[in-house]
């Protein structure tokens, strides 16, 4: 069995020699082209193809059209949410409507997404049927995790439970769908799938939580961002939900307060009121607890234990990050 | 067999008791159902279940997911076209980014899109393969259709057989595909839903030309639209492209002269020139090449030719019209 490098340089090295795109027109296809180039950590792809080694000693050809839709389809999600968040920059460089244009940036995305459908259709036609409806799935469920994103923006009576949901719609079910997908074309049982498909799920909740604590709780030095970004812009994360879930009437004044400080105090304050509140441990917990899940559920899986080393060593390696 | 107007109310009826959104999260699916209530005229779904008639006495019901999907497919690339352009007006209703925002308009467009190939994962597996990969070269034509035709608004150097080729791709080969995803699903021979496509290519082509045509030689008072609206936004069609093609330097100039002329003036101006180089009659004889390829093509199709009769009606009713 790969490792996880391993299996993203197989990935890449795949990539490199099967680009989906033709020439023209050049104005449609060189922004999927760039931010393809963009240097995407493809997680989801290795996700996809190191699932089928659970199953299969040989990678199937199959999971490698079905990573390269799935990379796609991400992409394509960058693109248009990046329109929507009005963002200038991904991964340090212009963003595709910044650079391209807004017209460009809609109509690239949208065919990326279509070439995402094409690569399905390449697979053998006994898999296609349930992989298409999981990646309809999945993909409807992102869409929808990004519209609650932005109705929760303007929101003020956002739930746990729903932020949970939110999470794992506009980024769990996609790693969830990759390691599915990657079982589904091993030939895995329906059992094993869905094992495989909850502990994607609850490893990406996990995981998305962790980024919430790092975001507010994290070293600056070795996560090479100013610590506060997300109070700074006034998110609803995690932290900031259970805060004021768990604050008194005076504690809920003094976290309204914050809110109209300069805002390096504004950060120091609230971090400050967080601290009190113990929403450090508590976030360590409940990050804890969907870590916990996801490993129960690789460990449901039925097949020999040294099998799941590399996917359990993902988990750890994901989850016992600083940065 | 059934007429064009009673497919289009088989439809309606079908797409009234079979609404494809569930209605949370309402920010996500009410514009979809907004622009799908907003009374297209269902012209490809009709053509998809109409063409499963020539081949089968009940259009089956795979037929109906397969309208459906590529109903919602046209639907999603109005709502992103009208963003890229600008639109503030759509069959008379405020657009889809007017109502709701540009990022609704990206999102809803994004899901509508995704929900054609939820509906395509619905229909008998032995059929998927290959209606997907129908739906998949036909979307993918579709936008690059758009983009070449926003890469021409700014190019002086395009050509009579690029333009008929962005017509083509834009709007023909949907309803092409239309065609010959019913004949596929009513289990036509290749050459049979080959002829149809075809058919549907070049009628379309016509229609569009015929479309240019109208816009600038319609009575007014027939198609509902002051004439001359392609002259007054400097459009690239046909008609002014023959012209120039066909223009001495001296007409040329002339041609030139008049977009420098204030709106009313230039529309006459232009108008009466299209006329002396014969525009008109030229136009009508292209328009008049394409139908008569689709007629053949029609013909070529191997059934009795009674049941051909409501496609021909069809062709001649949308090709004859004034408006």
């Amino acid at each position: 069995m790969h490792t996880f490098q391993e299996t993203i340089s197989l990935f890449e090295d795949y990539f490199e020699h099967n680009q989906p795109f033709p020439n023209e027109p050049v104005n449609l296809y060189d922004p999927c082209r760039y931010i393809l180039e963009g240097g995407g950590k493809r997680i989801r792809p290795a996700l996809c193809l190191m699932a089928t080694e659970l199953f299969k000693d040989e990678i199937p050809r199959d999971a490698y059209y079905v990573a390269m839709a799935i990379e796609l389809f991400h992409n394509f999600t960058l693109i248009h949410d990046d329109i929507m968040d009005k963002a200038p920059l991904r991964r340090g460089r212009e963003t595709v409507h910044h650079k391209y244009g807004l017209a460009s940036g809609i109509l690239s995305g949208d065919v990326m997404n279509i070439f995402s459908y094409k690569l399905l259709g390449m697979i053998q036609p006994a898999y296609l049927p349930e992989i298409l409806n999981l990646v309809n799935t999945t993909a409807i469920e992102v869409c929808e995790g990004q519209q609650w994103d932005m109705d929760f923006e303007n929101s003020d009576k956002v739930t746990i439970p729903e932020y949970l949901k939110m999470i794992a719609l506009k980024t769990s079910v996609l790693l969830a769908g990759a390691l599915k997908a990657g079982a589904i074309l091993a030939d895995a049982s329906a059992e094993d799938a869905n094992h495989l498909y909850d502990f994607g799920k609850n490893l990406g909740i996990a995981f998305q939580l962790q980024d919430d604590y790092l975001d507010t709780f994290g070293d600056g030095e070795r996560t090479g961002k100013k610590p506060g970004g997300d109070i700074r812009s006034n998110k609803k994360t995690y932290l900031a939900l259970k805060a004021r879930e768990i604050a008194n009437t005076k504690v809920l004044s003094a976290l309204d307060e914050c809110l109209l400080l300069e805002e390096e105090t504004k950060v120091k304050e609230t971090t400050k009121i967080f601290k009190e509140l113990n929403i450090d441990n508590i976030t360590k917990d409940i990050i804890n607890h969907y870590f916990e899940l996801s490993l129960k559920n690789l460990s449901s899986i039925n097949i020999a234990k040294e099998k799941k080393a590399q996917l359990l060593s993902l988990a750890n390696f994901l989850l016992t990050r600083d940065h």
